[in-house]
């Protein structure tokens, strides 16, 4: 999967952006559950707390690539250049092309975390719905082109029965779905991760980060055991 | 810390219950942070985790001691019994006792996560206001007295400014400033420890818990590394 | 419909629990209007202010047990003991226990008063819809296994439509439903009044009540004719 | 009280209309509490039944000129000609000739309860603030230059303050409180009886009355004791 | 269009209200889009900046007899006399006569700017639906009964898919569609030209018109090029 | 003005883009009230239509420099590129490097719009407040260093008291402010135009543009009489 979002991030860089992915040394396989989704954003905190307590962390912009997971305040904290999430990422530039959008994903119980993520953000006004098609990773991976076929269907109801006119797609990696949506439905669909690296070569140009004057300020340095986890598990 | 949460939930249980106190076996000291709330949520998840596969988990309903802190889902996914929030369940006896609240907390960077919690909650339609006094758990410890009289400031700015006519207590384990805002402020406290230990109760005296037929769901079972974390850590 | 009532409340009660039960003199045998929910109100009112002048009111909470209805602002301001409405209690314990809740409901003309009574205790972001199975009293008292059997079929089309995974029991006084409910659908349902003595219990064991700081504070003593209304009616 | 409020809705009647007043005949003399308002919305019910009892109910429309009271839904239900509550229809003339008004009311106590009404009408949102000027029925009798300066200082800070540019006088029958807001603060002034009288007019005029295919149409015919109440009182 | 919206204006008006029709001097003959409708804005603003430079304007209020179209405001800046909206005035009047009101109008792309111009005017919360029967002007023009049978056939899905007990004719000069509804579909149906003469009259009676202490206060006289239009145009 | 503006775009430009400056051949010289507003939204079609009438346009996107103004939804539909507005575009990069931000604008009547476009965009959620300096157009160029301290102290007002950590310049063409707003309050500041210019670049970059599914797909072609305007007006 990393590979499909690092493609899917490298297509949609502008010449001269270097996409570069970093994966948890630690967690789930996949996102599924409230339990992995805090798994995974311990993950990518230990992965940036390594990289800078090695003095090599050297992006520009960050961008988490799950759609509706938690992990983007407490890198806004760590971090002092721009953090994006892609369901956010997502609905901004819907709200730039349409009137109304809905979320497209695979499993009913992703539906609740992306509507919180999009509440949160203050982007749900003009979110017409966020449905699921109801396949699961395994799935997918067993059968792409139903996967795909899945997806449309359920991007369609979306325009016909909620108002949608534009389409986000609700989970990374998914190669071919937004030009089967565009094609097949007449609305335009944004994939969260192209989105993501779009708004941050964006920030990055106009030379904007992260307010440090609020809720996204450095933490106090409270004692922590065991971090970063990854070396404290052996695995740095 | 967790002696005094202990003590403040053993004072509201009723005859006939018993208080365990659980702590992460890692993790930071203190949560003032969205990292740091991360990171505690994994670190009870673990707790918790550890206990079932260890066939040693045995309460009826647990309790969550982080006032606008993550988690609560996912224990809800991962357990049968009720899982309770304190920040969530002031909020419901505050709701039932008055019309309009305020929560008073320590420091201001934790507004904004309380917010976010009674947001997602479907519970802040009678917030008044969240406010902190601005002393750190540091100062708080230096000083209880002034951080008590700093507190009850903060709650009496409520009352007059925002039109709360109830108070939550927006931080674990302070004793003494319930009875000293009812005593000064003329308004009723809630403390979070006290109101989830009251809720708990309730609902097992009622034979309810969470549902499973939604979004608290267990989760598929997706291949996990070192998991649980304590003992990949070698702390257990 | 008082005995059942009755019947509910000792069912939920704790031991050591005493339910009394109070009927106004006057009114009307069902609430199916505003008007009679008006009637209602001022006659447990009524009841309240004959204990009060009698010196006969000797409860620790008291629970009003219509769903939707009016009158539980008045009487918190008559009296220093906590004051349950069984519509806001049901919907704070199915807040406890799940994501979205509906309300199933008798008659259609009941959902409009009960989507109110949410709307103004500020529990009405989490409801996904208040649904009526079309029954009024008579035919529920005529055919009590119809009226679950239709009721059941309400709440299942609230969980498979409207994505709730709570059901709220929005009438009082029937025996067997939230079971039937609870087995039939698979989703946890709720039952206003033994909501309302669970979390009466939990006040009055955390020593809180309502607050007078605000709206519910005692009203000014305006002169009123034929108060109590059963003394002025001869039925005292 | 009364003949200030046919005062002021004869002077905003048009030519032709004729102004009849009704009283109940119990109750309270003044409005300043839930129980009180519920009491009268018993009383209005019991006189409107009374007269379609007696057959002598002949009006075209029906003003309830309590400021933030219950009964207007519950005459809804049992008349056929339009029924106007003076909250509502301040708030509709308002936002007819501006963009933001503010209420200003006599006692703090009335401004939860005038809240609550615009909400469930849905008239809130453009609502700038609920303010009063503190000052009870008594004192208002005893000093009316006093209360009219009192509520006009309300008013100019509703303007400076919370950007309102048009007044809703929250109370009835206060002469000439309209005209010293628009001389002194420089903003329309809306009275809710003169309002009202003029939107029964307009629905008179259009031959349109209340819907009776949803939660107004007439109630089922449940069993009333003591009712109407003024006859069971011996007062007719 | 304008001949049957000025006898709409007629049948609505009290005897002694004279209505005038004013058309702009240039634009488009329908208003199908958002450019349609500045261009109307502009047409409406040049009709009465031309009256007032001529010293001819003389009503007493001003109706704009576009369903959801653009203007209002800037003629609330440019005149001292009250200035109505159709949309708006017949959402008012729905909410004086029912719980819930739907707007149906004739085609799908005008559903967006109607409820814009309701959540923008604070009139949306009780809103249960626009929708539109589909037919544009031609056919409307083309087939007058089959029209009125599909917008018929829209407020019956309205009232019983959406729970709405009141329509609001969501466009101007169709003749015989309300009655049509009322008749059918068991509900009153508002007609938008005819509540804001309704109302209109109800302010000028009242001696109320719009506040010049907010937003709608004369704007700065910035140097304009070619206007008024019409003038520039050759047209006048 | 126009010329400032180009400035600030290009500044912010990437390098290969190429921005063009059309200003309207007729209208206001300043844009202070709805009636300018629409008036210049109708001179942008204008400049639009004479273009593709001419087969001239040849940009690939377009943004229209005026902050809370209309006209974004008409140029939707006449075109096929991206439209930005700099209101919504500098909202959404505010939310994607801040929590709560506030918006800084000249003229007290100014904010009204400011709200209505930021509401309307589904943007308004975490706007923490519109605010005015206080000086209009003339001030500020007789006075540019006056106007920068005016702007930047009520920066600080935002930030201070609204709890914003993010600042929104609410007017086009002012050199220096962000940059003294960052110094000066220690929060990011965001230039409208430059927001605007980036997400036209990010859209452009990823293939995006308006939905044509929808609300934004082009209008029916109504006859229009003087259209374009500039060509009736003999300007082209």
């Amino acid at each position: 999967m990393s590979a499909e979002i690092a493609a899917a991030a490298r297509a949609a860089a502008a010449p001269g952006t270097e996409i570069g992915i970093a994966e948890p040394a630690f967690g789930s396989v996949a996102i599924d559950s409230a339990a992995e989704s805090y798994l995974s954003a311990v993950g990518v905190m230990d992965v940036v707390a390594t990289a800078l307590a090695e003095g090599t962390f050297d992006a520009d912009a960050v961008v988490l690539a799950g759609f509706g997971e938690h992990g983007k305040d407490a890198l806004q904290e760590m971090l002092d250049v721009p953090v994006l999430d892609i369901a956010e990422s997502a609905a901004h530039v819907a709200l730039l092309i349409g009137r109304r959008f809905s979320v497209v994903t695979t499993l009913a119980r992703s539906i609740a975390p992306i509507e919180d993520r999009l509440l949160l953000a203050g982007l749900a006004a003009h979110c017409a719905s966020v449905r699921a098609c109801g396949l699961g990773t395994a799935e997918v991976d067993a059968d792409p082109d139903g996967a795909v076929a899945a997806i449309v269907a359920e991007a369609a109801r979306a325009v016909r029965e909620d108002g949608a006119d534009v389409i986000c797609l609700g989970c990374a990696g998914m190669a071919g779905v937004t030009e089967a949506i565009s094609a097949t439905v007449g609305v335009p669909c944004v994939d969260g991760v192209a989105a993501a690296v779009g708004l941050a070569q964006m920030l990055v140009g106009l030379g904007l980060s992260t307010s440090k004057a609020g809720v996204y300020a450095a933490g106090p340095d409270n004692p922590r055991s065991h971090w970063p986890m990854s070396a404290a598990l052996g695995l740095r």
